[in-house]
């Protein structure tokens, strides 16, 4: 793992959110990106060589309306790179981690993810995440 | 704010968890280091420029112990690097974030640490950290 790509936090209200975060960070929000997929709208902070990822949940039954409703509002995953996502869950495959997803998907912000299931680390969601490179 | 200095897990047990960790990261702890003015055992992992620090409470008053009762296990804090602290306390302040300690108090690994109110901030209990460099 190369470093913490982005940290994601669940948020009830995208919009006002942001203009809390961007106070926080002193600059706006770079990007904002719906993934339909997963029932999210998204935005991105830069800090520095990291990123903050805001999640609103866009349907009843995503996993952000889950998350909100059982712990309310606050830090829902980490996301670390990786430069070959699929090597990387078959190592941690071996050492026992359990993937929620064994095929990596399209995420936000032009990555290839997969989650590792929170009861085998230590409660916390933890996304590996590659840069999707298109090839001419 | 500079980078992601760290992210603080809340562990119940450090040695369990540090066996977990050194097989997710595929490398052991780099420093174990207890905090006795916060009731805390902590290690860290690096994750290229950033690091992760896991917290086990020694104490039944530990703020760790007590998320542990309300939450369970998980990711307790998010820690941002500043060049000068007590100017984005102020900057902070002055937008309407509630600082937990005023005056920076001395954290694990190092830091001058300030925290700011989950209430402000959707439920993120954030760290401010600065290296504390000692004068000859």
């Amino acid at each position: 793992m190369k470093k913490i790509e982005h940290i994601g936090i669940a948020v009830k209200n995208l919009k006002t959110s942001n203009a809390l975060f961007s106070k926080l960070f002193g600059e706006p929000a770079y990007k904002i990106e719906a993934v339909e997929s997963e029932g999210v709208n998204t935005s991105f902070f830069k800090v520095g060589t990291n990123k903050i990822e805001l999640l609103e949940a866009t349907t009843a039954d995503s996993p952000i309306s889950k998350f909100i409703e059982k712990k309310g509002e606050g830090i829902h995953h980490i996301a670390f790179e990786v430069d070959d996502i699929e090597a990387e869950v078959r190592r941690l495959t071996l050492e026992g981690f359990i993937v929620l997803n064994e095929k990596p998907k399209k995420g936000a912000d032009n990555k290839l993810v997969v989650f590792l299931h929170p009861k085998t680390t230590n409660g916390v969601l933890i996304e590996l995440c590659q840069e999707i490179i298109l090839k001419e």
